[in-house]
Formats: C-alpha cells, sequence, structure tokens
C-alpha cells in the first residue's frame, strides 16, 4: 500500500476506504507503541486525518472504528457489538430475549429493508395470487433490491433463484426446510430456474470432517431438499465439491471474487483471524460465485448479467455484503436478497439449536410417537403454572414455542388467529395448544418422509448433473 | 486458539509450534502495550516460556523471532534476511554480488539439500547415460529427497514430473526454457509421466490483467513449452483456470492443503499481509494440488500416493516447502524436488531480468541480428578494459554473462572448457567470446521457432485435454 492518501481514494469502495483508515490507525498505534521518531508518528497521524475525511466525504459518516460503512456493517466482531444486541453471523446466532433476536434492530444494523406491506402487495399483484404466509406473517422479513427484481419481472426480464445449505449432518430438522419450503413457492409462482449450493466443501473446512464425510452429507441431504418438492427440470443442486470440478464458469468467478477481496476485509465482515486456515479467509467466494449467472453456463447458455434472487435465513447475509460490494466491480449484477427470521429451537427463542442434541427441535427423521413426546415434553410453554392463573391472565404467544411453530406450519390464518386469541385469553391451556403442534407436525413429517422414500438415487444423481434447464436464455 | 499450551502440542508440526510461539509473543506484547493487569501480564508470559520450552523440545532449535524451524525457514520476511544476503522469493530475486546468489548460503537457509557428485553419479548408475550438462555444471544444484526418488525408480515403483510457469506475457525468452530442457531430459531418461502447471489464475491475481488475457498468455506459452519437444503421449498441460473446472480431484486436493495451513504460515512463508486479497492468500494450496497424484484421476487411474517430482527454479521452493509440511497431514507423500539456479540478465547477474525490457536477456521471439545486436552490445563482459590489460590479466568468467549463458547453453564440455581457461588466461577477447555466443544462440533460437511454428491450436488442445497418458496405474 502507497504512503500517499491521494493516489486514488476516489476509485475506492466505502468499505476499502474504511479499511485503509484502519490499517493507518493500526500503523500510528504500532508507530508509538515502538517509540517511532517523532516526526514519523506526526506524518503518520496526518495522514489518517485525510484518510478519515476522505472517508467522510465519500460516505457522509464519521469513521468509528470497528463499525464499517453501512450496507456493510460489522456484525460478529466486539467492537461492534452493543452490550445488550444479539449475536448473528453465519455461525453464531445469540439473543438473551426469550422472543428471540430482535430483527428490526438487525434490519438497521445490517443496512436492508423491511419487507412492508407495500412490497407485499407488489408481490401479489406481480404474481395474481396471495403471497406465501412466510412473507404474510413476517418470517420473511427483509429484503435487499427485491423491487428491482419485481421490475425485472414485470418487465419480463429474466432472473434466478439460489439459496443453499451446508450439510453438517444428516439430521435435518423442520427449521431445515424453512428456506427450501419459501424457495419452491417462489419458484413455482415466478416460474424460474433454481441452483441449490451444497457446501460441502465449507463443513469440511470448518468441522472435523472429511472429504468423503462432507460429500457423503451434502448427498443425504439433498435427498430431503429434493423431498420438499422441487421441479426436476428448473432446479440444479450441486456439492461444490463436485461441481466446481466440472464448471467452466465457477471457478473463474470465484478467483474474480477473491482478487476484489482481502484479508482484511473478511477480517472485518467475518472475524477472521490470522490463525484461521486459508480456506476458510477464502470461502467465503465460494459461497458468492452462485450469485452470478455466468457460474452455470449450462443453464443460462454463457449469458452473465441475469438477476439473482437468494432467499436465506439472515445470518448468511454477510456474504452477501461482501458479494454485493464486489459484484458491480467485475461487471456483475448485485444479487437481490430476502431474508427470514431464525427457527427457534423447541427449548425457546434463546437457547441453541443443536443438530447434535435430538430434543432440541423436531427432527425429519422423527417418529410419530417422538413428535409427540418431544413436543409435550421439551417445547417452552408461554403458559401459566396452573390452569387457574392460566385461565385468569392468559398465555404469552410472544414466548411459546409451540405457538411460534404453528406461526411455521399452520398455513390456515383464521385457524391460528382463533388459537391466539384463545391462548392468550387463557380460554385454550398449554396441553391443548401442544395437541394441535403435534396434529399439525406429524402428518407434515409423515408425508416429508413419504416423499423422500421416492427420492432414489437416481434422481438425486439427475439433480445433480450439469445440465440445461427448461428454460431458454 | 485454546489458552492451555498442553492441549495437544505434541500433534503440531515445527511450523505450528512455532506459530504459536510467535502469536504468543505478540499477544504478550499487546498486553504490556495495553497496560493490562499485572497477573495477566505474567500469565501470558508464562505460557510464552512454556511455548518455547515444547519448541525446543521439538525442534533441537532455540526459538528465534522470525526465523521458522529449519527446512521451513522464512526468506522474504525482513526479520529473517540478514543484511548481505540475498533476497529470493516467487516475486523478487535480488543480490548485490555480481556472481549472482550465493547458492550454497541458499541451501543452507532454505533448508534444502546439495546436488553432490555422489548424488550425479547415482544419477548416472540409475538411467545408464551421462546426466545432462544442467547436473555437471552445478545448473541445477539443490534437491530435496531425491535419493527416494531414486530408490523408487530402481524399486521399478512409478513416479512423476511436475514443473510450471506463470504465463505473465507472451514474451519468454530463453531463461524460461531451462526448467523445461532439463524436464524434458528427465521425462526421457526416466520415462515418466509429467505434469505442467499454467498458473494464469495466479498472473489474473497478482497483475492488472484480465482472466481472458491470463488465459489467453498460457495458451501462447503452451506453444513455447511445447516446442521444446515434450512428448504428447506422456505430458498433460493444463491452465488453472481452464483444468480447475474439469478435474474431479484436483479442487479436493486444494481444500485439503487450504484447511492445513492458516494465513500466519502464508504470511511468514509468502510475506502476504492483511491488505493482500483473498486470492493471493489461498492461491499456494492452487500451486500446491499438482504435487498430489489424486489430482490427475484420468492420469494415475485414482491412484493416491505416486511419488511427485518437481524441477524448478529455487525461488519457486517456498510453494514447496509449505507442500512439504502439509503432505503428510493429509496423507500424501511429499514431492521431491530439484531446483535450478537463476538465469541472469544480459546486464550481469546482479541486475534484475524483465519481460518488458527487450534488452534484458533473448527472448525466443528474436531474430538472428537482433540476437548478435543484444550480445555484443548489452552482455555483461567480464574482460578488461584494454585488449592490452585483458591479453595480460585475461577475463573473469565468473561474472562475465556471456560465459554464463554459454554454461547454459553449450552442450560440448572440452569446448566450454577451452573457452574458459583461453578467455582466463587472456587469450580469447571479449568479442570473440560474445561471436561463440552468438553463435551457439542464433541457431539455437531459430530452431524453437521453426519447432513452435509447428505447434498448431489443435496440438495444443490435445495437450492441454484431460486425459489418460501412455502409462499404466
Amino acid at each position: 500500500m502507497a504512503d500517499s492518501p491521494d493516489c486514488d481514494l476516489k476509485s475506492l469502495s466505502p468499505l476499502q476506504l474504511f479499511e485503509r483508515v484502519t490499517e493507518q490507525g493500526e500503523k500510528v498505534r504500532a508507530l508509538k507503541a515502538g517509540k517511532a521518531p517523532k516526526d514519523e508518528i506526526d506524518a503518520a497521524v496526518r495522514m489518517l486525518l485525510s484518510l478519515k475525511l476522505s472517508y467522510k466525504t465519500t460516505t457522509g459518516q464519521d469513521y468509528q472504528a470497528g463499525l464499517p460503512p453501512k450496507d456493510l456493517v460489522l456484525i460478529n466482531n466486539g467492537t461492534a457489538k452493543e452490550e445488550d444486541e444479539d449475536l448473528v453471523d453465519p455461525w453464531n446466532v445469540q439473543t438473551s430475549n426469550a422472543k428471540g433476536v430482535d430483527y428490526d434492530k438487525l434490519i438497521v444494523r445490517f443496512g436492508s429493508s423491511k419487507i412492508d406491506t407495500d412490497l407485499i402487495n407488489r408481490i401479489e399483484r406481480a404474481i395474481g395470487q396471495k403471497p406465501h404466509h412466510f412473507l404474510r406473517r413476517g418470517i420473511f422479513f427483509s429484503h435487499r433490491d427485491m423491487d428491482q427484481v419485481l421490475d425485472a419481472y414485470e418487465n419480463k426480464k429474466p432472473f434466478y433463484l439460489y439459496t443453499g445449505r451446508g450439510p453438517s449432518s444428516q439430521a435435518m430438522h423442520v427449521g431445515h426446510l424453512i428456506p427450501f419450503m419459501f424457495t419452491k413457492w417462489l419458484q413455482e409462482v415466478f416460474d424460474v430456474p433454481l441452483v441449490i449450493q451444497l457446501t460441502d466443501d465449507e463443513k469440511y473446512l470448518w468441522k472435523d470432517m472429511t472429504i468423503e464425510k462432507a460429500y457423503e452429507y451434502a448427498r443425504e441431504n439433498a435427498k430431503d431438499i429434493i423431498a420438499c418438492g422441487f421441479d426436476i427440470n428448473k432446479t440444479f443442486i450441486f456439492s461444490d465439491l463436485d461441481y466446481l470440478g466440472t464448471s467452466a464458469g465457477f471457478y473463474k468467478n470465484v478467483v474474480k471474487v477473491q482478487k476484489h477481496v482481502t484479508f482484511n476485509q473478511v477480517k472485518g465482515i467475518f472475524g477472521f483471524t490470522d490463525s484461521d486456515c486459508i480456506g476458510k479467509i477464502s470461502f467465503p467466494a465460494i459461497q458468492a460465485a452462485p450469485s452470478f449467472s455466468s457460474s452455470f453456463p449450462q443453464i443460462f447458455n454463457g449469458k452473465e448479467n441475469i438477476q439473482c434472487l437468494i432467499p436465506c435465513a439472515i445470518d448468511q447475509d454477510p456474504y452477501f455484503r461482501m458479494t454485493r460490494d464486489v459484484a458491480p466491480r467485475i461487471g456483475q449484477p448485485k444479487p437481490a436478497l430476502l431474508h427470514s427470521v431464525f427457527f427457534p429451537a423447541l427449548q425457546g427463542a434463546q437457547t441453541k439449536m443443536s443438530a447434535s442434541d435430538p430434543n432440541s427441535s423436531i427432527f425429519l427423521t422423527d417418529t410419530p410417537k417422538q413428535i409427540k413426546t418431544k413436543i409435550n415434553k421439551h417445547a417452552f410453554s408461554g403458559g401459566r403454572d396452573t390452569i387457574e392463573e392460566h385461565r385468569k391472565y392468559g398465555g404469552n404467544c410472544d414466548v411459546d414455542v409451540s405457538f411460534m411453530y404453528l406461526t411455521f406450519f399452520l398455513e390456515d390464518d383464521d385457524r391460528l388467529q382463533q388459537l391466539k386469541q384463545a391462548y392468550t385469553s387463557g380460554e385454550l391451556l398449554t396441553g391443548e395448544l401442544k395437541k394441535v403442534l403435534i396434529e399439525t407436525m406429524q402428518p407434515l413429517v409423515a408425508a416429508h418422509q413419504e416423499r423422500r422414500k421416492q427420492v432414489t438415487d437416481k434422481i438425486v444423481k439427475q439433480f445433480m448433473t450439469p445440465r440445461k434447464l427448461a428454460f431458454e436464455f
């Protein structure tokens, strides 16, 4: 890095400028700590002030250490997170609030936009049908550039969907289905191609797991994903470990992203340290690449610049903030996003769900009996301690996990409204609410298991074979 | 990283231990600089001492800041390079000595082994013919584990050759041919498969160059490489940008290496900084991957564990020191190496050769007239200022670039010896020595150009198509 701050600051992105200021600050500290000559320290301080000024001019904000410019806010760096804030990044979700993460605050911190009634109405007009209950109930609550996707759609311009999963184990729970259920609906109503990334390479890098195991999990998880009902003619599912070795376009996009993101940036965005392996450090580019249609020449006929829309849980947003920062610099459109809330553990929204704790959620392999026992035994209740108190004061739907699960899985709006009213008023007891949940989840899981049984290895192979889909580009 | 040093230090490699000590040292400094509580500093210092002890027990050496354990010596970190030492890394070769880099010192610093008469004799016995003049004249002067390769060869176990080139421009000079001329000879005498990596991705990451340009240079350079006379049935040439998207095995090895190398390690080995892009940081894994036969399932029938031998200029050694450190941890054999000296610029061994300065070397596209003019005008002379002095005191072959070039390209040992003797005694004048060089280089370059003309796009495509070679595995 040159010592002169005026070289090409105007060509730098806000994040790059932020990084320059941070580096210069570190340099000043190092000089002071090393008792460098006064004139050297003075020169470094002058440079720091000059860089801070450039930062302010460009972003309209004062430089604050550890707090990158809006739209690129740090999320898991201790300095950026205030005392009572929730911790949300691709590897951690922590909150001390029984209601769960404060999503309105998260929108402000992440610099995304709320999915409001206007947007939901616009979606309804565009697709000519009632929007999915995940939208109506605020389960998908935040977005980036969804209006642009609707603009494109209304002008008959193509776009495509991209979502994914990190296959960390064979055991998927019902919460893992949320993005896939919603993506399936989006695919149906918009009639667009869909790519699903299984980041088996990520799991190998992060976990104590062999490559073979990670790949095996990817294929097993693919079965559960396919069982959600995706159209085989419109959907391409891929394992990174597989697809990188079969795609002419994917690695080129990976390298392009890797050229335009520095270690300082991934350190800021993901909290990586010098002790992290270089695989982790460069992995964000692998999750970024499917945002660009040229990563799938077999689907898009080599066309670049086809708009991508990514439905995902909001903890994945850091990857795509980075992707959106890089996109214009490599001549690609920024992907649009739809963010979902997190799926709560049975024990309550502030506890951590864990695939290794079978009681923390309902798993896709659970029997009707297991489902019943789990809900009855473990689902955190918002009810009162005694029947008398409950009848008198009513239950609290905001913290009741059975009710939360019903907002995800009970499609009937009227029924859900009735349950809420009855539970809040005390008319409905916890056991009765749990019974409704059990009766909702048992057939839902059984039907999933039935569909999964139909998913043969041959079908998995078809979904995972790079090929043209039922669209012309 | 856990705070307890005793957890699993024994499972750490010397380099990882080195890194732990370095980190802990930094932590102590940070605590002191931040005026942390005394007991906290004391605890950190105790830990540091304990780590240093583990380091000494494991490596038999005292820990020295900036100086990693032998066989993994830092090479471009200022702290490791003494005042009068040469600078040698994949991007820089600098020396202040007119004779060029001190290679004996480099062997000690890099922790490699000298190619001595015993080894050369053993090679002669193994292949049943006179070793290449590059070996006899010390142009390939250093090695790692060449005895193991010979053991394998004598026991009829297979091995393969791997070399490469970073295609930074279309303009290749005669010095670029050295590793390829030698590799061709190795391939012939040992009759083994050869893979040649063109790191177009590296050039894209390091230079201000588009992906398309880097790929174009790779294909152009392939023509010059093919013109060296490699056997199309035994040689696979690949561009990273191409091959990564067509190989089932390559990316898996890349990810394996990336999991086992930290940012701290590449910082120490290659001098990367926090401002470097994540592509550079993870690139060493891409250059490491061809060292493992499983990166080429089409050639080795999916077999792992086939020994690799890498002939290369010694500036590439850092990549392979890293590779050798990782290999046993991912269950792969360490690649063996043969290191060459650097090819001097026409202006002298201490000046930098540059593809952008056409006068710094003889290029493969030069006409006979250009070759003559360049040598006469620019080849640094070890002769005396006047004919009288030259006759009286003689010339100095150690610094004379014409003589150096002849050691590379004049195959006739007797003739070279005569020239040396005649020049040193003053019998032969500079102009006469230059004439010999001109007469050696003109037909050599012309013959190369003739062979290159025969290399059609179709032939390039054949060489670069992943395929089985003429060997059974």
